[in-house]
């Protein structure tokens, strides 16, 4: 009997992967999805919701994550040992490979798509490469005290006119740098923006980037529209609270929801979701969660907010309504989920449970499960929609 | 010398199409361009800005527009003469070609891609089709005071959950049209909205459908998110105005521009740009203008609006700058500016110049002219990147 279901599995998982990536699709519909045990990734189409094929060989992708060209032809893949890889989705292959650094963690790609910038641990500061060749154009150090130890670099982003935007965790620095020409980049710093930046997001515009600080509560944001270009504290309350709880993860900020009026962020050690209204950047009311949250992710519509949680709680996932701020479902999807990556125009949420080994899909109008997908450990998932948005 | 001019200008136009459609190419960073005199589209792509090849035989394409399969490999083009046609812009070749009506104004793609929606003139209604077949599923009418006179439907867009909103020209009503269940449309009528409804948009996060009057000032709004969905009129004021100039072109509402904070709406009959508050939907202030304006369209980060203008001034553009709203600069591109559109991350906006045949492609930061693309007098730019977004 055991041999019939592992037969069931082994046909169940090759039909899955039947499709293969021969070359002969559109990409609109495409994303990746990251296996983080096994170096591999899985190709994968968002429209009858299907894997494609495996490609191997990427290195460590344990919080690993991706850009895509302009084209969407192209996905670029940040490894954790300091990979840059550049992989051909249509093909299913592996176009060129570089080690860049020791320890890195993420990166993104310049408005014109001519420009990878990679946010580095070991040795920190920020490298930038051309995305055609993976040739280095430039390091941009991040000094430590003006001394010669480079700090990690995190919350790297772009924002328009050939600039990145990230912050420099041991230096309390945060950094614009303009790459418009190549051979002489601008390189603004903002010295002592608060303690210990530990991620970082833009807004979908472009205009306010926001990073945490791990090491006092707050945070820090600036108006990159505004010049001179200048740090300003908000939200001093934030990482405070009348009893901490454990944090096992720091919540994310890239995942961090904003709709055209609130900003909802996971609150550091609560089972809260923190409502920050955006005209001025004031806490509005909170949000009782079922457990610590990591990701709250609003939907293309900003409709609806969707919670991950943090470990030993992280089978749950609960959905909010943006206008009643209510949860409107709690579902226990499995342990170990680790990601959310909504389809372009919202109709649909992919989910990876790691310890599942297992994609589900729901239906966002439903909140039901739409379909599952066998993959190993997967975590980061990553649509090609996002070749066409500001600050990814 | 003037076979040499001759030549030199067939030299130039046959290397402008000599990259072809033969398939091979990842579409992300292609787009058409409506050749309104000829019947015929260009296919194009924005990364290194040129012309791939020409469709011809698309019916009458002035007015025309279109939309995008989920994966950007097709494009939905909506003719004048109610033809509708799937066009594989890879291989550069016409799928299905039908005709729908006998004059029909544009349509919109549901969310899952998987329905098409055209918006009839003569006769009224709108027409809803497979998006793989294109065999019609429902006409749905909209009759005038309940009679079997079928009205003029206009501002047709889609929202989530397979619905589409429109108005109707001639009966004063607005309808939403949820067609989740194909076999049962759950059709939603508003009555008596305001007089004459000539276009609409809906927000990009599919919230706010607005409706422009022809028949009476003001405009006619809902927001989808509140039930029971309700029409309430704003800006009472638009379109009264101390003098009155002719009017020559009615300006397009899809071409609103409307970012975090602001819509910016094309006054009518006046040289001005109108500044509502959309928190409250309140004028807020007026931009003067060279003229009056026909599109006023926001770079994708919202940071600047870019307008046309009406004939006999439609050889301008000007650029706003959203925060100051103040003119920043005044173009002079020749006549028949017709249609704009921004590479998804806003680097880059192309520009119809009609009348001279020509597309003109600007850098949206300096706002210099980066080059120039011959063209049978184009109208309609569109974008793969439409495929991704809510509304359109």
């Amino acid at each position: 009997m055991k041999y019939v279901i592992y037969l069931f599995f082994l046909v169940v998982s090759f039909s899955a992967l039947s499709k293969g990536c021969d070359g002969s699709l559109a990409t609109g519909d495409m994303g990746i999805v990251m296996e983080r045990a096994t170096g591999s990734i899985l190709v994968v189409e968002h429209s009858t919701d299907s894997i494609l094929c495996r490609i191997t060989g990427l290195g460590d992708l344990s919080h690993a994550s991706a850009v895509y060209s302009r084209d969407e032809a192209y996905a670029y893949i940040f490894a954790r040992d300091g990979g840059l890889s550049k992989v051909d989705i249509r093909s299913g292959k592996i176009v060129k490979r570089v080690i860049q650094a020791g320890n890195s963690i993420g990166g993104a790609i310049s408005q014109s798509g001519k420009l990878i910038a990679v946010s580095n641990y070991e040795p920190g500061g920020v490298n930038i490469f051309d995305s055609e060749s993976l040739k280095l154009i430039r390091r941009i150090p991040a000094p430590i005290n003006n001394s010669k130890n480079f700090s990690k670099t995190v919350g790297l982003v772009d924002i328009p006119g050939e600039q990145f935007v990230y912050s420099a965790f041991e230096a309390n620095d945060l950094y614009k740098v303009d790459m418009s020409n190549i051979e002489k980049p601008v390189v603004k710093r903002l010295e002592n923006i608060g303690r210990q930046p530990y991620d970082g997001l833009v807004s979908s515009d472009g205009r306010y980037y926001i990073a945490g600080l791990f090491g006092e509560d707050g945070l820090v944001m600036v108006d990159l529209w505004k010049k001179p270009v200048k740090a300003v504290r908000i939200l001093s309350e934030y990482g405070k609270g009348e009893k901490k709880f454990p944090v096992y993860k720091m919540p994310h900020l890239e995942g961090w929801a904003m709709n055209r009026e609130h900003a909802f962020l996971p609150a550091i050690g609560q089972k809260q979701l923190l409502v920050v209204d955006v005209n001025n950047w004031q806490e509005k009311e909170r949000i009782n969660l079922i457990a610590n949250p990591v990701f709250a992710m609003a939907q293309p519509d900003g409709r609806r907010i969707w919670v991950n949680f943090a470990y030993p709680d992280n089978q749950w996932l609960q959905v909010i309504d943006s206008l009643t701020m209510k949860v409107i479902k709690t579902i226990e999807a499995g342990k170990g989920v680790l990601h959310m990556e909504f389809t372009p125009r919202g109709e649909k949420v992919w989910v990876s449970v790691r310890d599942k080994n297992e994609i589900h899909i729901y239906d966002t109008e439903s909140m039901g499960r739409l379909k599952v997908l066998k993959a190993k450990s997967p975590s980061g998932i990553f649509f090609t929609s996002r070749a066409h948005k500001i600050g990814l």
